[in-house]
């Protein structure tokens, strides 16, 4: 084992687009860990979209300091262990930061050695969670409701569409070529999938939703919520889960312009986050668990090499590079 | 009993503010109740903004036909009944349109002769049960929480604000003028009042809501929701009750710029229509009228006279002209 711990920090918040200029590289020593505390030799990184937000201003966490290592999800191997319940060897899921050794309390969570570290940061880390939680919790759908996901060939939307269709839902998604719509559709048994690059929306999701959107899942925000807007079913729910087209935005955009249509559709527009869920977190693994084993739920991953490449991998999410869930490999 | 029925029709769809070439007069017969109908002579009508939509498009419930009365709600006296459930001589609130003489059906609720025609608009009618629902079953305050009202001094905000105070809510409305936001603390009990008109509207809600907002009731949208959710608590409710800084305008008006903010304060923003609470206008009418009884409900009317004023009766709405329950007397 090293006694050096190389990281990626936070060189300066970023304005607009997240560039190089962000981030800034550094080896420290590896720290020892404390009453109850492991220290994790990290293997792979989640790269997910909040991280932009961390990076730049206080959300529902505090913004990273400058200096201190990007915040992010992340799977490891315990390599020294303060606490019987995580011991040395076990495989770990936990908030590692960008670097190869990190220290974590009792909240990290083992990752049994038959989970394959792509599903564990796939389906039962933060994204799965995500997508579970707040299709059927916020969205709540039921059977023959129409949901629609944008973001849909993402690691979330992904997941989100594909629960939706264990839910007997028909079921739209909207991602940004015609190779991620037809991996949606083709491969994840959606029921249709709209390029936004090259249709108009608005259009398309009234085609494709004749009966009106009853769930909308939104992980992107901007024109594509307002395009949802206008689609709404009566008591449609909306899912606020992200809002990437404007995360890199440098001053505010303007909003949907059809609000009021909610009073008159009595729709609903809720945001959650994740954390809120983790003590149900074991439901969610539980079910997404079987639906794995089954063959009704599969997943991709969009795998980068190198803890000096996550920003790179960073930004896969925020030109859409990616089919799936981003990932570093270290 | 006149055999004239004289009525006040759309002649054209509104764009931009109603203009009087909107509407028409007319003089037809007074028509026959058919079986289980009444007919109605109308004494008081309820000068709503939704009107202004149904003038314009379909919303909830079709679009008025050309050459129609207006919609509306009124109070009458029943003169020809086939209905024994509500019979000649009772007073009677329902649809009754711009006219003189309406026939109803079954639908019609009877208003007891000890009910004041101004409080029966002004609270037991469409007005009181918006303010009830829309506060109790969409925002669902608790003790405790701060409640922000916009068009407090209107005929639902005012309501609103004084439910959220029996709730044991810290109310705070935003209204138009300093008498108005006088009115609102002075007599109605309201921590606070902000002039939209004179002040930062941002600034003051933040300085009037030191712990956030639990709970907007929103009658107004554009530039005052997109600075209450800025202020908006971790799972504050918004409640979209009306825009009726939007009813007039001929585009769309762009929306927030802060729709995401709703995600990381897990926000809920709800749409809702009277219309679905009418099975349970009894448990709210209960609750009113025993306010009311006590002294702790309060209302304020803006009454004009004559059939032919209504339309700028309606514009008061508009134009803010109005403190309280905008009503036509006949």
């Amino acid at each position: 084992m090293s006694t050096i711990n190389h990281r990626v920090t936070l060189a300066e918040r970023p304005v607009g687009a997240v560039t190089d200029s962000c981030f800034a590289r550094d080896d420290v020593a590896v720290p020892e860990p404390g009453p109850a505390q492991i220290l994790v030799e990290v293997t792979w990184l989640s790269i997910d979209p909040t991280i932009r937000g961390w990076m730049a201003y206080d959300t529902y966490l505090p913004k990273i300091e400058i200096g201190a290592p990007i915040r992010s999800t992340g799977l490891g191997r315990v390599v020294a262990s303060n606490n019987d319940d995580l011991p040395v060897g076990s495989t770990v899921m936990g908030m590692t930061g960008w670097q190869q050794y990190a220290l974590l309390g009792p909240e990290a969570r083992i990752v049994p050695d038959a989970v394959d570290p792509e599903a564990a940061l796939s389906i039962f880390g933060v994204t799965g969670l995500t997508a579970y939680f707040g299709l059927l919790d916020v969205g709540r759908p039921v059977a023959g409701d129409t949901v629609l996901v944008s973001g849909a060939a993402g690691a979330t939307g992904s997941v989100v569409g594909q629960i939706a269709k264990i839910k007997e839902c028909r079921v739209v998604g909207i991602a940004g070529s015609d190779e991620k719509c037809g991996w949606l559709t083709d491969e994840l048994g959606f029921d249709a999938a709209i390029n936004y690059k090259t249709e108009d929306v608005g259009d398309a999701i009234k085609a494709a939703c004749p009966d009106g959107v009853d769930v909308f899942y939104d992980n992107v925000g901007g024109d594509i919520l307002e395009s949802a807007i206008a689609a709404l079913a009566l008591r449609g729910r909306i899912v606020l889960c992200g809002a990437i087209s404007q995360y890199n935005d440098a001053s505010p955009r303007p909003g949907p312009n059809n609000l009021p249509m909610l009073i008159a559709r009595r729709g609903r527009m809720e945001g959650f986050i994740v954390l809120d869920y983790l003590k149900r977190a074991g439901e969610a693994i539980a079910a997404l668990g079987g639906w794995l084993a089954e063959g009704k739920l599969t997943y991709k991953t969009d795998v980068v090499d190198g803890l000096d490449n996550a920003p790179a991998a960073l930004n896969r999410l925020f030109t859409g590079a990616n089919t799936g869930k981003v990932m570093v490999r270290l």
